[in-house]
């Protein structure tokens, strides 16, 4: 589209291609509610106002439009899906942007996972913004797919293919001056760089936001939340599937410090994303707390656009995109129709039949080799028994709900001369097993709180190193949920009395489903219900695996290198 | 300076330079008052908080901390002093950085101009932020010195010279699509463009924000701000010398609103900087009229900060440059101390010895013979005399405080078979003298409401091309002054009976002098003295007399060329 022509369109001079009528506009500008004729041509908006003319003219008889929401920070790897499937179920939320790190497939196919997830965005309705994730791997007490140094991020960040720096979790490389960690923030300078920072306040926060780094999505109370917000950083307040973070930190807007708040997922998987929502949740709940409903939806489209320094978005404005949400009730913010580009692409939470067929086509590249044979294991060296050297063990002590564990000093089970699990403790045993380059590396261990009385699950799920990690009740349900995981070059897998009875395969990288994100959601549930038959309390214990495995939050996890005490940050042994 | 350093500052691993203690600080980004010190080190904030010790301690007693100000929007060439001098009023007000248009030197001396203003602007204690003049010239029917098209543009931009698009004051241009105007917002994609469109409404005013213009300075009242804030502008207000749109616009701003609305001073006369100040007296105003002291400053601070995208600036934050104001009453915004990159630089109104030391260097390559040696004329073909065509001329009419004039239709006093003025009517004759390339171009007429009853005014200060223009009584008078502005190699000047009764010389493209601004109020003063005893009766007859030669504003004007209709945007004649 030439701009000559968008001008005509707006000077009157030529006639829109769509004219909704009698919208009451959600003006973020302003922070009032004006009503007007929006006038939409070739995907942007070219006016606002009476006198035009359009190919198609619709009444809205006094409905609401809001821009299109904003989701500030996500993973898409965490719904399982690819940005295609996950789009069928945000845009009948509303969601028509996502700035989203692309951290998890960095980790498993580096540079070339970024710009394979980059390419199989390009040209959907959902606008995917992706940012360079910063932290590849996460430590050197690990083996993953992969490494990005601060050339390569300035490589994505050169080519177009990333926005900005995403979450810098390695805040104390950050506070401490690590090298390389500054290297990559003095690459970035001068764009969007986003913080994770758990629960850092006073001195090392100040260091923390001295550095330039600009978000922060990890605050949990209203005070931490202040601190950050007064110390220059955009708050990106969370609710994701694992961190509910949103009715804690509510009390914490008001209307001199909204306009530096913004909303986020960051991690949710389909059935939350299904039943509940994803932005338009966070936006409903705002307001049914006593935000003024302007302002909740202004924290879900200018404010992120204002910090991710998206001029194009965030608002309904001559010149920019034709994104937008119709609704009726705004004190209940249900999505009634849903535009992008100035095209309808849902109605009543159904995807229009146009925007159904362009994201239900087969996955661009889907049996790309770099991210579709990602599940790599020399089974040669794979062996799940542990000599007994020693009769006590360090175990893992799981906590429901919770991503810290506990290290408890435990007396081992020998028999034969190894250590075995011990259901009747809820002892398990856990393995780590490097699924990347087939290295053989391969970490044993013990784990408590996952519940198990028999069988095992595995899948190729676990933070941030991606590798198969297995935890069972006895070795040969493991080997066979292990075995399973690798056939199906990626997955989640139970195991029950000999038998996979129930799997969700995840070819893209071994952390994404191809398919429909409805179908993804059915074998996941499948897969709940079949680990709680086998005996588990959990909630979500594949949610709970997947961070058994990440060595950067306390106290002791397994990965492939073997058990890590994080407070040390240094490999232990099993044996005490 | 390393960011590791001021990581360990920030930490409290190593002193600060400067600590100030028990700071009500304005944190614009809560809009909260906090108590706190402020760490301070190598010209940046370090920390806030508790606990830093530094080389040097200060207990401000509760005195209130608020970010350096930013002037949005101004011409330094109205100050008629350099960036130096003009710093020296700025820093006691208060106002630390400056977005600045060199519209003006850019018509006398192009590219070669806007990087002599850069060059002599770095350095210095205030921060001096260059655009790039969008119009350059105004029209085709003038002769400027100099004509910017996109790719000078984009030149200036890539070596960094400029930081975004200047007012596009070509509306018309921008709104028809204009392909020069068009190629000139393409190469400003991603960049701030500021906006200049009076009283533009309803369809134009989408189409002009179509277009990706982000900011408009030139509104005049609430109902027109109201409209172009909601359309998605940044709303500069502002408070020049003969543009005073502060106490009008205050109505405006709500706390719904205030987040999109900044202050600007556009044109500001020496004695205004120095009797009334400059950001820092909108501040007091608005202060004054009600607004929330907070939500002012913000408006001086953050907000311009935000437009622009100087991360770096317009808050008191870790990483941030420690520009800040010092100040005792929340209620009556005076700056008691000032800092720039942490060095105090005014005092209760007085400049620092170190400041004043650094302001007052002479200027550099202050005889560069592109911005020093501006004044050519070809002596040979200037003759003032007009031979009669006719009985009747088209005559300039100059309204007071007004740039518009009208068109008066009025019989010629003819002498000898020239048209001759007639003080006796308040019919002066004017001139307008090609000064750039000694073309010999010259442009003569009739102007009534200057009101002199003898002798002349000359001056090389003539938006937009800064012409020679001449007003007078008779020829002699005019010749006289005209030759003089030359000789001093550009200037103002007053002719009375034969003798230079006043002037200022302008030695810096014809447009700024290089003495102390209080030298240059000092002449200003007696220049408009000397004006009044030749009987005008206008508050400020050089001013008018700047803005009569500027065919963009309706509705007759004189160019080197001649006689301008800028309705019919045509030359015509000066005989009917």
């Amino acid at each position: 589209m030439s701009l000559s022509a968008l001008l005509a369109v707006a000077r009157g001079d030529a006639p829109a291609d769509l004219l909704l009528r009698n919208g009451r506009i959600i003006n973020v500008f302003a922070g009032e509610i004006e009503t007007a004729d929006l006038v939409i041509f070739a995907g942007k908006i070219a006016a606002l106002g009476p006198g035009y003319t359009a190919q198609v003219e619709l009444d809205l008889h006094g409905a609401y439009v809001a821009p299109g929401l904003i989701d500030a920070h996500v993973h898409i790897e965490s719904s399982l899906c690819t940005p295609a499937n996950l789009a069928t179920a945000l845009l009948p939320c509303g969601v028509t942007c996502i700035v989203a790190d692309p951290h998890e497939i960095a980790n498993v196919a580096g540079a070339t996972g970024i710009r394979y997830l980059a390419e199989i965005s390009q040209n959907l309705p959902l606008h995917v913004l992706l940012m360079a994730p910063s932290c590849v791997p996460a430590t050197h007490m690990e083996t993953g797919g992969a490494t990005l140094t601060a050339a390569h991020l300035v490589a994505l960040l050169q080519d177009g293919t990333v926005h900005g720096l995403a979450e810098v979790m390695n805040f104390p490389g950050v506070i401490f001056g690590d090298p390389d960690v500054l290297a990559k923030l003095h690459a970035f300078q001068g764009r969007p760089q986003d913080g994770h920072a758990p629960a850092l306040r006073g001195k090392t926060l100040n260091a923390y936001a001295a550095a330039g780094i600009g978000s922060e999505h990890e605050c949990t109370t209203v005070e931490e939340a202040a601190e950050k917000l007064a110390r220059g950083f955009y708050i990106l307040i969370r609710e994701a599937t694992n961190a509910q973070n949103l009715h804690p930190l509510l009390p914490l807007i008001t209307p001199q410090n909204s306009r530096r708040i913004c909303f986020c997922t960051d991690d949710r998987i389909p059935s939350d994303l299904l039943d509940q929502g994803s932005i338009d949740y966070m936006v409903r709940e705002a307001i049914a707390y006593g935000i003024d409903p302007i302002t909740a939806l202004r924290m879900a489209t200018l404010n992120p656009a204002e910090w991710f320094g998206l001029r194009e978005r965030g608002a309904l404005a001559p010149g920019r995109v034709a994104d937008l949400v119709i609704f009726d009730d705004l004190n209940n913010f249900r999505p009634r129709q849903v535009y992008v580009g100035g095209q309808l692409v849902a109605e009543h939470g159904q995807l229009s039949s146009a925007t159904d067929a362009i994201l239900h086509k087969p996955l661009v590249r889907a049996a790309s080799p770099t991210v579709g044979s990602t599940v790599n294991v020399d089974w040669s060296k794979v062996d799940f028994r542990i000599p007994a050297r020693g009769a006590t063990i360090r175990v893992i002590g799981a906590l429901p709900d919770q991503l810290v564990t506990e290290e408890r000093i435990l007396p081992a089970l020998i028999q034969d001369g190894l250590a075995v699990a011990d259901p009747a403790r809820d002892l398990l045993k856990m393995a780590v097993i490097e699924r990347h380059k087939a290295s053989g590396a391969m970490g044993l261990g013990f784990i408590q709180g996952i519940g198990l009385q028999r069988g095992a699950l595995a899948g190729t799920v676990a933070h941030d190193h991606h590798n198969l990690v297995v935890i069972g009740a006895d070795d040969a349900s493991m080997q066979l949920a292990a075995q399973t995981v690798a056939q199906i070059q990626g997955g989640l897998v139970v195991v029950d009395n000999g038998q996979v009875v129930a799997s969700l395969p995840l070819p893209v990288a071994g952390l994404m489903s191809d398919q429909p994100i409805a179908v993804v959601r059915h074998a996941y549930d499948q897969l709940l219900a079949a680990a709680h038959a086998l005996g588990s309390p959990l909630h979500d214990p594949f949610m709970a695996m997947s961070f058994m495995a990440l060595e950067v939050i306390p106290k002791l996890k397994l990965t492939d290198q073997g058990l890590v005490d994080v407070e040390k940050f240094d490999l232990v042994d099993l044996f005490v």
